[in-house]
């Protein structure tokens, strides 16, 4: 699809997504934490659009002046948290875990439990980077950060683009 | 999940979402008007995130300095269109029939075949408002519009919101 | 994946699968009737899993001694009908009609509503030969039966294999 | 949905069904132990459909005369292995996975690389029972067996039915 040279003047800016996953009340400080950081850099943040830790990195985001995307497991909108711009309402349950990681051209976890590790693994299987922000899941090759500025500083690490 | 007050001082605008759904190169010229008229409504334009009407809307809404939003079925994000701002990639093949048609308040369907239908039918499924745009499926109970802003007009009556 | 010989002394006999589409309770008694025509022709029957005409189809193969399959939405194996012999469990809601259509070599659609139209349009783009039974979604290209007899007919004409 | 009592004289017997997950050519001989244990139990295997540790236990388990399902990512049914009874075509990539654990009344894994560990952590989350036949993935909580007799034993312990 070569579109035609004049026609890309208004084409869209390619923002560096980051998906940060995860949950946990414990780890919200956290969280909101990497969602400000990321938008300072001028990623946007994709989350699941629930709660907990979904919010509090939507939330550090929005706080920063960022742009964040929820991709929600059911089939309203409404079940977003209030600090979601871009809602996208997947109707497919567990699956939508997938779609969250694929979109992110890096993934942070931020504790979590078996969905998160779910995710984990889809984003390794899609050759997505993926950091853990210790503690967490401690999985064998994947780099662990102490904080969340070295968590950001390793995902966005040789992405290039806006954020890197 | 009842956020503090004073942390919803940062939430996200609402903003109608409207899915615009087709294909056929025949429908880009209209596709685009669509496109075009729902951003200077102030509504965020979602489709496929890939060629023909998908691209087209995309490109009209960026055309008149609006937002929008591409969900891919494959595994890859450079497989959208240049003009989708946020690229959500699911990595579920035809399955992401059902997230496009989903995060749409309402819905604009512009030509199509088999795969556009499967949207009419899970919209409707789903409660979403459908607009028919000339010539294009002929099903009872669906409204149909002659032109570009006819259809941006019935999709988005009786919304509410900025949109509306 | 070429296997050795002696093993596939033991390999599966590939059967046909139909699968059978639609809702209503008014279209039941064609259903089960339509169930019970594949199995005598030594087809497996594939159905959402749920109540009415796939609840019927399924009854109606297991009363001719047939296999069925059940594709569930949800996330419960104890939700499909008492007449599944083999149940999936999908977890991806709507989505899952995706799969129905698509586990068919051929598909018969029984009466139904919007789901079906989204699960006709899925088969259709996938190039899986659909028969609607007659009164029924009305679409251009797609052949019409008026008796279960000659859906099954249609259904299985040019397959080849057991039920052919 | 209540059928009258008669209709089911002619219901579907509820087979136990047990997913077999896993990857890697080192794996296949333990998986094919598995599969026919399972089938010896009277189980249905339930698997991705695809090469190495899914071929192996699938056949292992038509070795003993038992039966099969395999859940394809892909759209075409002739993607299955010789050794899968009943193909269900899902469309939808890595999401498939869910599918293939949430399927099952119990889940043992037989080596594996990251779609596995997704396929334990969504089981996981599904309240899935999940052996881990060793070496393997090493995760807190999950029982792990040191041979395929014993992971069968622990798969079915606790499930009542024909397995168990």
């Amino acid at each position: 699809m070569p579109p035609e040279p004049s026609r890309l003047y208004y084409r869209a800016v390619a923002t560096v997504q980051v998906a940060v996953i995860g949950s946990g009340s414990d780890h919200e400080a956290r969280a909101e934490e990497v969602g400000r950081l990321l938008a300072e850099r001028g990623c946007t943040v994709v989350t699941g659009g629930g709660g907990e830790v979904m919010a509090a990195a939507s939330r550090g985001a929005k706080e920063a002046g960022g742009t964040t995307i929820g991709i929600l497991p059911g089939e309203r909108r409404d079940d977003a948290n209030p600090w979601v711009d871009h809602v996208v309402v997947t109707g497919i349950g567990h699956a939508r875990n997938l779609a969250v990681v694929a979109s992110g051209d890096a993934v942070i976890a931020v504790g979590g439990s078996w969905g998160t590790l779910a995710e984990i693994a889809f984003a390794s299987r899609l050759g997505r980077r993926v950091v853990i922000l210790e503690p967490g899941h401690d999985l064998e090759g994947l780099p662990r950060a102490s904080s969340p500025d070295e968590a950001v500083e390793l995902a966005l690490s040789g992405l290039g683009g806006s954020g890197g």
